[in-house]
């Protein structure tokens, strides 16, 4: 959870939550800041979007927390399994911090097939061994027959923070390269594909994955790195506005430079999305100084973009686009609900 | 999670997920046996119930979580957020640990008043800042109307451990005593006194409330504390018998010497059920050395009883109750479903 401000005007509040409330866009922005901050504020909620850093005994810790609630179960790449898993260690991941331990919490629903629940479970498993964490608590629910879609799981996550550096949106730079480590809006289109039963030569399959091998490797390689940021729900375009607001700078990215997969360009145009707010499951950006851009690519692979950079200072933080076409336009925060229950 | 072996032969396992499944008694055992621990096996899991402990640069944390489901919302001494936070700091507590930290993930049904919202997180502050932690990340999901029942909430906690010694149910000594802390069966009576409409002269409230004062008043006594459990969904039943299972041993208790409110073992009655399987949120046993029970009972106030000792070793693991009438009964983990959705 950050500091934002918002860039945009805000409809009046709604007094009872909406769909779009969970959707990562201004909505869930808004419920953050008029609930959440204000009561539980104390100075490690609001240092960083994606998790906690304390320290303890002289060791530095990252602690974090999701819930997962998409819809169906099961789509092609991965299942809320796989999904509970990578979320976390990525969450990790994005503090700079190795993972290490998971918690796991079930709310199970009444008639859920117990070899559904088995299936699910076993994709953490094999999550859990890729990532090289291991599951060392969790809990079991139920909740009556209608009141669940299945399963809900929430992951909760400590990971340990192995070096110095501060990897956060207040350590943007003027000058820094934006680099995108592959291509958007797989996890997202894979989800909807399934559930709007849209069929593809080859099925969209989506790119849920974890984190922590890139993010090492470019610690390890010393890459001057200042900030890290999933491109989950809300998607590219959210987590650009979300660092920019909350380092108050403005970002300056080209369309061109994105790359989106045919399939899911197509998928997109058909349902009337826009890629930029598709959400991503192993797919992040990194600030890197501008003079460390080349070897951040190199480190990150063939699939690694650089896709902008910081400008200025901006008071409110602005993310301006230079489409295909050159025109340039104004990036905004999700507005409203995209895509719900893909997460 | 523990390690358990049932003592009670256990029905043919059925195809699908039941309420019984999430009441913590051997339906619950059978699926954390069947499903969970075999896939997630590694020498944190199994190691203790209430939480994972584990060392970081030679700090020792502990690592839990739980999920709240509790249906209503609401209920005389205290509500679905104080629970969630409790809970957590309870379990935290229950491995020898000061709390520290906790995440908070929250399931929102769509059409949730914000103002009901707004309460329980406002429950939530009041509960962490009386247990002394901090609420520092989360997460929002929301679902769709008709599933969620309002609002479920995970949290996770770290808090850290100040000492040397071993709190779980391999340090047990025969001999030892057993410590009840305050009168059972409350917090599951004042749940369903609303859920069925009974009505009282004055409500049963709910013992909900955090453990680490107690536990943390024990430590500094310095008394020979051997294993803690606080005595949530099952009871003070099922709390002795995982122990007894265990740490294959023999307890042996005194109902007599087991407080019981009046308007407690009333709605029991009413309702056909046995308080020795009510849910507690703010109640616990602790084992400790029989030359310290004095001490011990001392330390924690006037409403601590010692119920019974460590008689022996038993392969299985067995608890016997004497009744008020002098009959010596085998008491057994809950089976089935007794109460639904209390946490």
């Amino acid at each position: 959870m950050g500091d934002f401000e918002l860039t945009c005007p805000v409809s009046p509040a709604p007094a009872t939550v909406q769909m779009a409330h969970g959707s990562g866009g201004t909505a869930m922005h808004t419920l953050l800041e008029t609930v959440f901050w204000p009561a539980f504020a104390n100075p490690l909620l609001g240092q960083q979007h994606d998790g906690a850093a304390f320290t303890l005994n002289g060791a530095r810790m990252a602690f974090t927390t999701d819930s997962f609630v998409v819809r169906p179960l099961f789509f092609p790449g991965g299942d809320i399994g796989a999904l509970a898993v990578n979320g976390t260690v990525n969450d990790l991941a994005m503090c700079g911090a190795r993972p290490l331990y998971l918690s796991a919490a079930f709310i199970l629903e009444e008639g859920l097939p117990l070899e559904t629940l088995k299936s699910v479970v076993e994709s953490m498993r094999v999550a859990a061994a890729a990532a090289g964490v291991h599951i060392v608590t969790g809990d079991t629910k139920v909740v009556d027959k209608g009141k669940g879609d299945g399963l809900y799981i929430t992951t909760a996550g400590v990971g340990v923070i192995e070096h110095d550096r501060v990897i956060a949106p207040s350590a943007v730079c003027i000058g820094d390269a934006i680099i995108l480590s592959g291509d958007i809006g797989r996890h997202g289109m894979a989800v909807m594909a399934v559930r709007e039963g849209l069929a593809f030569e080859s099925p969209i399959t989506s790119d849920c994955a974890p984190l922590v091998n890139p993010v090492q490797a470019l610690l390890h390689q010393n890459i001057a790195l200042h900030c890290l940021r999933d491109l989950t729900r809300g998607g590219l375009a959210s987590g650009l506005v979300e660092i920019a607001t909350t380092a108050k700078i403005r970002l300056h990215v080209h369309e061109d430079a994105i790359p989106v997969h045919e399939d899911v360009r197509g998928a997109c145009e058909l349902l009337g999305l826009d890629p930029m707010y598709v959400a991503n499951e192993g797919c992040f950006i990194a600030f890197v100084a501008a003079s460390d851009a080349e070897r951040a690519l190199k480190t990150l692979g063939a699939q690694a973009r650089q896709i902008g950079n910081v400008m200025s200072a901006h008071q409110h933080g602005q993310v301006t686009l230079r489409s295909a076409i050159g025109v340039t336009r104004i990036i905004e925060m999700l507005n409203g609900e995209q895509l719900p229950r893909i997460c």
